[in-house]
């Protein structure tokens, strides 16, 4: 997948606060409440629904929008698949970022039908 | 899926120029070039892939949106399910609604979001 993914590096800039989580930690599970979505500064994630891994992703990805789109609960569980750091985008920033900056939102909107593009593919 | 669709209504005003299609009749077929997305005005429209049914939509949803947004062909192909008329969309409008009107890039994510969700659930 990380061929077809979008870059959201310019997120994950120097000097912006971020969160780490080691090698097969939690960083959010299936039904959780969703606060913030997050973009990979470093590392790998792997997204999966139950035993079944939807995406691993990597640096510059973003992981965590859908529950923030939607305001229902994850989804799906992500796991640090190594050690990772993360910069959190709250939902108060995302929504700033969608109305200030339609080029963020376009590219949210890649992710999204790209990921269900690949679902639909696994069927 | 209708219960959790989003209304786009406002995009199917009175006085829009319009498409109609027959019950029956193709919209457009998985692989075709995308030239714009279609709001439902009246009638019912079936998203399939193969033969597998993706979607039932009906009056003031969307379809025909991911092409427009990742830049490939079709995913899926549309068939009217009953006579409907359809306003069409265009890549330019698509793209000026999403710079000017943040709630529509909003809307059309949580379209996204929700059909993601529902894939994700019929494996």
């Amino acid at each position: 997948m990380a061929a077809s993914e979008i870059d959201f590096g310019l997120l994950a800039g120097d000097g912006i606060a971020t969160r780490s989580a080691k090698a097969g930690e939690t960083i959010f599970k299936e039904g959780d409440e969703a606060q913030q979505l997050f973009v990979i500064k470093s590392g790998e994630v792997r997204i999966q629904a139950g035993n079944r891994t939807l995406a691993e992703l990597s640096t510059n990805h973003i992981f965590g929008e859908m529950a923030l789109i939607d305001d229902a609960p994850r989804s799906a569980t992500a796991i640090a698949k190594t050690d990772v750091e993360l910069v959190p985008i709250s939902e108060k920033q995302f929504l700033f970022l969608v109305s200030q900056t339609p080029f963020f939102a376009l590219k949210v909107m890649r992710v999204l039908a790209r990921r269900l593009r690949a679902t639909n593919k696994t069927f």
